[in-house]
């Protein structure tokens, strides 16, 4: 955790201006073309390099998807939410809306988490062996379940966890089947190739209020409008057990849901071993390490 | 406005148990089959009577309804809305949710509110002469545009308002485009054959909080579990300008609205001359004119 303080932050934010930057660090980072023993073929590279997103329907076969699916209700409904930092809440219900931490305290995403398949992608994509930065479950109830407004992982990463570069990447697992009416994923796709600074400094402790409704870190309506103008939207939908991996800095939010399914997806961020992280770009002091990890292991397939 | 006072509620509501009522009156009142001078067919009727809606997509021709959305957007930037009754504001952002009333205080929309092909579809539905019970405009603006949680209007208009029987018809066109990112109507086909009484009393000028954001006469969560399960949900998405109509008691609602494109629609309810109001069923006063009108004179198309 050293950063030396000549280092010019190539992503500034969180300042009085909105900036736009183009991405300084590769998308694709394996080799092109794809190697035989690879598993995305140059197609698949090509459709994750312009647009950030690769997705996977019905990637897990439907006895995996239940157990997850009865691991996530038993989780859900264990005894002192309330006093546990891992568990956030939905702000009016007070229930739950994320867990954090699910790939080392719980065995079953633990051990998903480390599917051999889902690393085969990761590492081909990045080039270098992964650990996690971040796990957890979103929850979306039915009926009142919030919005997540628009954001880049990758800006909140770098200013508030010290990730360096862009070399990381989000999968999400559907845990309950995501349909147009309960709130799926939205994505612009595209979107990862700019940077787009936000306005205002970042508070103290952001996280204890920003996981559960984010106002710091979000870009501008203005830009928001130009970026769907220029590349449209897409959702992600799937039977439970589908699977998307995006681009840390592909923009994303979902909309709320008052259907009585809930949306429920289990959310893993690989990082490269090469991008671990130094101070955060905020000069405020790390996230816990529940939210963003600082134990630097290279993961093996369970 | 009279009402016996021996008169037996057919649709009770706002007490302390859910009932589920089976609907008492018809969906389809004009003759079967249809005659040759109705504009909708057998199927168009038996599908409406089965699922409580009917959508025609591009309806309106694209420079009518530029026309409709420039007036929409002159009402919604005009001078002092704040003061204005008949405009509803978000409750966080102050941004315009609804303008009720605008069959009777904007030209554009009286006429649109008369359009001969509209009349002789809700006519030929309810068999009868129709006035405009109430109209509105949804505006539901992009980034934040809240949700309109599950409701049948009946049931408001019967406990409110005091319309007797469900033989009325909700008209709602596009003046955007809808589609599965900005909060589209979302619809509970079939829902509208059972009435489902609300739990609560209601209190005292309701309408002035119910119109931002519904607390009372709002379905229980097994209700709306049970009716989904049986009938599943269908968004009512399309290009600017196209139509749903809809029974007075079918279940719908919509989520907000992250995407940057605003989702609006006018929205007129029609009213069979031969159901006009009496005194509301939860013995409170009237609603206002501008949500509830009690000036039963039959419409003629514009």
């Amino acid at each position: 955790m050293s950063q030396p303080t000549t280092l010019v932050d190539a992503y500034p934010s969180r300042m009085e201006t909105t900036q736009i930057i183009e991405r300084k660090d590769p998308v694709v980072y394996g080799p092109r073309p794809s190697r035989s023993e690879d598993f995305l073929n140059e197609d698949q590279l090509n459709f994750y390099e312009k647009n950030g997103y690769l997705i996977f329907e019905s990637f897990f076969f439907r006895e995996e998807v239940a157990r997850f699916e009865e691991e996530l209700e038993r989780l859900r409904n264990s005894t002192a939410i309330e006093d546990n930092p891992e568990y956030f809440l939905e702000p009016a219900s007070r229930e739950v809306r994320s867990i954090f931490n699910v790939h080392r305290t719980n065995e079953i995403f633990r051990k998903l988490s480390r599917e051999k398949l889902l690393l085969k992608i990761v590492t081909q994509l990045l080039n270098s062996p992964v650990y996690i930065h971040q796990s957890r479950i979103n929850y979306k109830p039915g009926f009142n379940g919030k919005e997540f407004y628009w954001h880049s992982d990758f800006e909140t990463w770098h200013m508030e966890d010290g990730m360096p570069s862009m070399r990381a990447i989000s999968c999400s697992i559907t845990l309950t089947d995501n349909n147009e009416f309960n709130g799926p994923l939205l994505l612009i796709p595209g979107s990862h190739r700019q940077y787009f600074s936000c306005i205002g400094e970042t508070p103290e402790e952001h996280f204890k209020h920003s996981l559960k409704k984010q106002e710091y870190g979000v870009p501008s309506p203005e830009v928001l409008q130009n970026i769907t103008d220029q590349n449209g939207m897409v959702s992600f939908t799937g039977k439970a057990g589908s699977v998307i991996f995006f681009d840390c800095n592909l923009m994303h939010g979902s909309n709320g849901n008052i259907s009585p399914w809930p949306r429920s997806n289990v959310f893993f961020v690989y990082n490269s071993m090469e991008n671990t992280l130094v101070e955060p770009f905020c000069a405020l002091k790390p996230r816990p390490e529940y939210i963003a990890s600082r134990e630097f292991s290279a993961l093996k397939p369970s």
